[in-house]
């Protein structure tokens, strides 16, 4: 407890996006926020008052940060889980745990478990052998999809390997190529005591394996196909373990749904739930970690569309110029920015649009995101 | 300019609970708010990565901590104008200028001033000798307002005189006792560049002289008058050259209303607009000082109702355990704490619902915040 307050201290490993926006909430809960950042200009370093500097991977300096800590959950999936062990054993409860978070940081063990639970997963084997890969992709059909087991993201990890493509030097599993209508996202959150509570189901749209856009809820998806989701996040998040966010991501395929990842913290699929839900995903993380009954996930708006800003090419109007022009064009847009360098490609805000119109909020968000990225409305394709 | 993100850094002068909601607004806007405060446990330094220490009458504690600001703005109206005028010779842009300031400041000047712009006010008077007060007093009716020129707030600076009654030794202004319908009130924000965006007209509801809540919009309000009201407080922020927001407290009166009370900084009336509206008053204050176009005000749902959370009387459970309890009854109440000390009458947060029905959402906030404030659901009422 924070003696000046009477209310809880929740300490974040990492300072990046997720933890600065986590601030925001945690400001409304009466809080401040303790990050342990790994540079002072990490997006959270800038903002919050409770920093600390030191790395994830050193247990003295993870134990020091616990120190006075009521919770401490994670803004990444990096910390080893024997070290999230050795805190537990201090005493230092640490959501999500160790038994659970192993399952968004190895995919082995993730595809293993789910399929023992009975989840739909796409087809896949783990590679210990390069014939292996050959046996496999003659049976499936090639290319197949082969995944580093540990520290992909944002496409980084994945590759599509034909019959005589080299395989990286990671230890790999490997899936058949999933023939899918598009991909969808459902983020849950789970207490202590066991509560569960669901967003609406979302579609991500993803470019070059990273995601640029979030529609909520999910256009056209079948009544019966987004509650069948919710609930099979539901029981993954239960049957793990999990204590605070779990975002499921699904393909949608002919017949139903596969689980393509787990993530276990606040998720890009969730950022539209800033202003687009009546409790924002990292209000609600909080509220799981520390065991208080969640909150209302009802959409605030019948269309929410969220846009990834990313880097643009170098040069330009500068980005508070760009802001300008954008409030202009755009009185409704709701930016995030994240207190970082602008680098080409690199994730350093999003947008987030509500209205009643999917193709219209759709249409706006896109302009604003673009505005953002390269300081003019109008890309090659005059939109 | 923030060299590490090319962005603006904003000082607010005061570290209470609009500086507090204020960086979570500039976090959005890829900002860390400076802040000036007096002690290390006002609610703002709690949370703000970018804190100082100082008082704000010393101008040398003010012009240390402009340096590298590029907008100066205030958490409350107790900058000495001259000081004000100091840092503005300096070349630092401080919003709201002295000049507009100064009718935040006094109400003698605003009542003149107000008076002299023809806007509608209370027939009043300012008190230079004690035989004034029963002439005044004969003319217009026992008792009559008093109330102090400088410092009031909350109802404290505010009396009212019977013939016999001793005069309270402060400059006082005198008002005739108005007999009004409700309280209403109309936020608006002012850019340099002189765009004007209002939010709707909101009632606040009093008790004894304290704002508890506030029903946006103001139930039944006609609808030309709620567009007079608008008007009016937008020619106010005009000719006055305001800069930021202004808030307008009105008396509602047989024909219309009248103007009470002006403040240039956001405002309890304006809370509501964290969830209520498209855009917040805290970032709509920051894009107004910044020169950035406004941003939308339209109402999110149908009826918003805030409640303000004072300190309840001591002992019974915790904060903490009342914030439990209250997301079990209410999972979509949406909790506003300002990391305080509890006193009793002490406002130490708020409370907003957000619904379709008037009568439903007021009596949801009051529940929540008798909650925070006693914690129980029940009053003496029963309710």
């Amino acid at each position: 407890m924070d003696t000046r307050t009477g209310l809880p201290v929740v300490g974040m490993v990492g300072g990046g996006q997720l933890a600065r926006m986590t601030h925001q909430a945690a400001i409304a809960l009466g809080q401040s926020l303790r990050v342990l950042a790994a540079a002072p200009d990490d997006g959270a370093a800038l903002v919050v008052a409770d920093l600390h500097f030191g790395d994830h991977t050193d247990l003295t300096a993870l134990r020091t940060f616990a120190k006075g800590c009521d919770v401490v959950t994670f803004d990444h999936e990096h910390v080893p889980t024997d070290l999230i062990r050795a805190l537990a054993a201090d005493g230092v409860a640490v959501h999500p745990g160790a038994d659970a978070l192993l399952y968004a940081q190895d995919k082995r063990a993730m595809r293993e478990r789910l399929s023992a639970l009975g989840a739909p997963v796409p087809h896949w084997r783990p590679v210990s052998a390069p014939e292996e890969v050959s046996a496999f992709g003659d049976e499936v059909g090639w290319p197949v999809v082969a995944k580093a087991v540990r520290g992909g993201y944002d496409g980084r990890g994945v590759w599509m390997l034909g019959a005589d493509d080299a395989l990286p030097d990671v230890e790999l599993i490997l899936e058949k190529r999933v023939p899918l209508r598009r991909e969808l996202a459902v983020l849950v959150a789970r207490s202590p005591f066991g509560q569960v509570a669901a967003y609406p189901v979302v579609e991500t749209v993803q470019q070059d394996g990273i995601c640029v856009e979030v529609l909520a809820p999910a256009p056209g998806l079948a009544e019966d196909l987004a509650v069948a989701a919710q609930q099979l996040a539901i029981d993954i998040a239960t049957s793990l373990g999990v204590v605070g966010l779990l975002a499921v991501e699904l393909f949608e395929v002919d017949g139903g749904v596969l689980v393509n990842e787990l993530a276990m913290r606040p998720h890009n699929s969730g950022h539209w739930t800033i202003e687009g839900a009546r409790t924002s995903q990292f209000e609600q993380h909080l509220r799981a970690i520390l065991d208080y009954p969640m909150g209302e996930t009802a959409l605030t708006a019948p269309a929410v569309v969220m846009a990834n800003v990313l880097g643009g090419p170098p040069g330009g109007i500068s980005l508070d110029e760009r802001l300008h022009h954008l409030f202009a064009t755009d009185p409704g847009a709701k930016v995030h920015l994240y207190g970082k360098q602008v680098r080409p490609g690199r994730k350093i805000g999003h947008v987030t649009v509500l209205g009643d119109d999917m193709d219209d909020v759709r249409a706006r968000a896109a302009r604003a995101a673009r505005w953002l990225r390269e300081g003019r409305a109008s890309g090659p394709e005059g939109k």
